[in-house]
């Protein structure tokens, strides 16, 4: 008997046909014994239209409301579940972020967790029954119980918790994708399907948008050590042992014997960023944290950062440009936020850009290896791409371009690091 | 200063703007410095579809399931009303179920309220807050504090019950009708709007399908005397003052001063009923108990109840007939307990009938009045119009007729007992 929590995405869950594979999924590791969770998301495209309603509602709307309006859509797929799995014989029940519960920050729309109480879930594998939980949603832990969500794709971070807290002996991801690829194989046909890849990894390409598993799941997965594999929802005669399904496993660098010849792992792309440049902040000390102060305190991640030069205008104080990129869905409350602090930071203009793109190239083999990023300037520059900003890790190499080069920017990384297969990924 | 509930049915919901438009009606009453709770519907269409998942999941779903899956419409429409509250200058929060709490018994899909508790809104008042309260939902006040719905149109009696816990000075239902008729106007053009309506026939209007009001918020709102006006929604100029609002003031027997000279207050139509006959029954103690307990044990509202005069076959005991109605929504659960229960029952057969309709004629003049059903049944005969069966109450008489005469039976009785306007309604 194992301790299993199985997660299935919005793809997965989208229409009763579809929770009906789901829940016969569910039923053969039920049936060979197993105490099982399930998280889910949403149907696909409900959360984008509940999205959708909020900012019609307002562009700058309380992120308390938007967690009420926004969680129903993995309320609504946990009972359809839970109903389903009964349908076949299967005990089971939902439960609510409010009923497990599933202890948050108050941090509205981007909430962490802090703690979740297994002790229902433990009563209810007590009596056989499967325990179904929404994903992405939460209750906060300062005495107001107020609803709260974990961020877009935070359904496989509640996963993830859920494993850590239950000790589950592993975490299932099933997703609409069959695991985890050198790049976007809708991009580049001969993309390679990763047999393991490390949670360092597996952290960059989440967090570049390689749209598998929500980052801040493998980081949490990194650090609970909990075993993930992410899967195909759509290839059902697999067997149920963890070691023969033909996924990817995500683990630890230590777990992987072969220390991969290749120099870099995959290639991730987003375009979901907004570029914001300030003119003329004065440049002196304290005006870059009087810029991002503001932004950190309306929990907006600041990503790329470029801060030019000073310049010396004629008869004025010495100023600079700064550039920086933040989650386009974070852009409205940004410049709100900037324009209310324009009196301390003192810049002259605030110019928007949501056309571009983050192009980064991942892999634990850069650590032995110089020459990644240059073999990207390169690539790139010959084709007449634009960087537009750079930003480095320890194992990975980020560009910002314009979005209209993305497609381009991709394939011609994937030949230049050598990642192309020789048949096409489908 | 009063304090005042506003209810929004699904019409008003239904999208942006129109929860704008709902917005900016609160506004006035918030301007005006009265404390105000909001109840408010799912979108229109959105329980519905909803409901469709579920019966597709499950012809026999789990009644907790289903309250998981449909009380999210509300949750929904709460939030995104709360934050376009506040996008207009009115500070405003979302207050669920499991928040206010809405304590409710057990009986899910069809829970009664037990309790409101109203400190929460009070606090929230006490801040200028308007308190928006999703409707149709509460909490199980046995300790598992699982969700539940209180039935369709619940929302209605969730507003009413909030305005009795709150001692509100009246209860405003804004509906897609601007009042209540003397019958559907979109059967009879002629049908008149009433000025009042005594609690006991709105009670007997709803419940046979006016389709205004949920029948349990008129009952409660009789029980709590909370002063109820039915208002419509999209006629946005009215005064603010309620007594100057055109719609259908529900009111106590007493506060209708000019008896009205007509015997029939209004007719009303129901194609939401089954009729299920059971053959071959043992005539013999016990027996009808022995069908209707399970039902009741279901949570199953039976309607009317036939049962013919017994006969004996030839060789065999004696046996009989029992004909009854149940919400369409409920004959699958009915029969599935029913069959359940045929060794104890013994009945034969079991025959099943959805094309069925229930004809009301109500009014509080009827109780003086004699030859009321006499002359119902002489008219719909007149028609060819076969009777099925037969209830009454003091002010009431209700025949159920084959689906397809449903209209006809309307129009020629609202002409029979004189309701016809001298110009049509539209």
């Amino acid at each position: 008997m194992a301790r299993i929590v199985m997660k299935f995405g919005g793809t997965s869950m989208a229409g009763i046909e579809r929770i009906r594979n789901v829940a016969a999924r569910i039923k053969r590791e039920w049936d060979a014994g197993n105490q099982i969770a399930v998280v889910v998301s949403a149907m696909a495209g409900e959360t984008d239209r509940l999205v959708g309603f909020c900012r019609e509602a307002s562009s700058l709307y309380d992120p308390r409301e938007y967690d009420v309006v926004v969680s129903s859509g993995e309320q609504i797929t946990s009972g359809l579940l839970a109903m389903t799995l009964q349908a076949i014989g299967v005990p089971a029940r939902s439960w609510l972020g409010s009923q497990v519960p599933v202890w948050t920050d108050a941090a509205h729309a981007k909430a962490r967790i802090q703690s979740i109480d297994s002790q229902g879930l433990e009563e209810g594998w007590a009596r056989g029954e499967v325990a179904v939980i929404p994903g992405f949603q939460g209750i906060t832990n300062d005495g107001t119980n107020r609803v709260t969500t974990l961020g877009r794709g935070g359904s496989d971070t509640s996963a993830v918790a859920v494993a850590a807290a239950v000790k589950a002996d592993r975490c299932d991801i099933y997703t609409d994708v069959d695991g985890v690829y050198t790049t976007d194989p809708r991009i580049v046909p001969r993309a390679r399907k990763l047999k393991k890849v490390t949670y360092e990894e597996m952290l960059e390409l989440a967090s570049v948008g390689a749209k598998v598993l929500q980052t801040r799941s493998v980081g949490l997965a990194m650090k609970e050590q909990v075993r993930v594999q992410v899967l195909s929802s759509f290839t059902g005669d697999t067997a149920p042992m963890a070691d023969t399904l033909p996924g990817t496993m995500i683990v630890g660098e230590e777990e992987i014997q072969d220390v991969e010849s290749q120099l870099i792992t995959g290639i991730a792309h987003d375009k979901n960023e907004a570029k914001i440049t300030l003119t003329s902040v004065p440049d002196k000390p304290g005006a870059v944290a009087s810029i991002f102060t503001p932004l950190a305190d309306a929990n907006i991640n600041v990503d790329m950062i470029i801060q030019n030069i000073a310049h010396q205008s004629a008869g004025s104080a010495s100023a600079t440009d700064v550039t920086f990129t933040v989650p386009a869905a974070d852009l409205a409350r940004s410049i709100e936020a900037l324009n209310q602090s324009k009196p301390v930071i003192g810049f002259a203009e605030l110019i928007q850009d949501t056309r571009v793109a983050k192009i980064s190239v991942v892999g634990v083999g850069m650590r032995s290896h110089a020459g990644v990023a240059a073999t990207m300037f390169k690539t790139l520059g010959e084709r007449g791409i634009n960087i537009q900003a750079i930003t480095t890790s320890e194992i990975k190499v980020s560009v910002l371009i314009e979005e209209d080069y993305t497609e381009l920017a991709v394939r011609v990384l994937h030949t230049a690091y050598g990642l192309d297969a020789e048949d096409t990924a489908a």
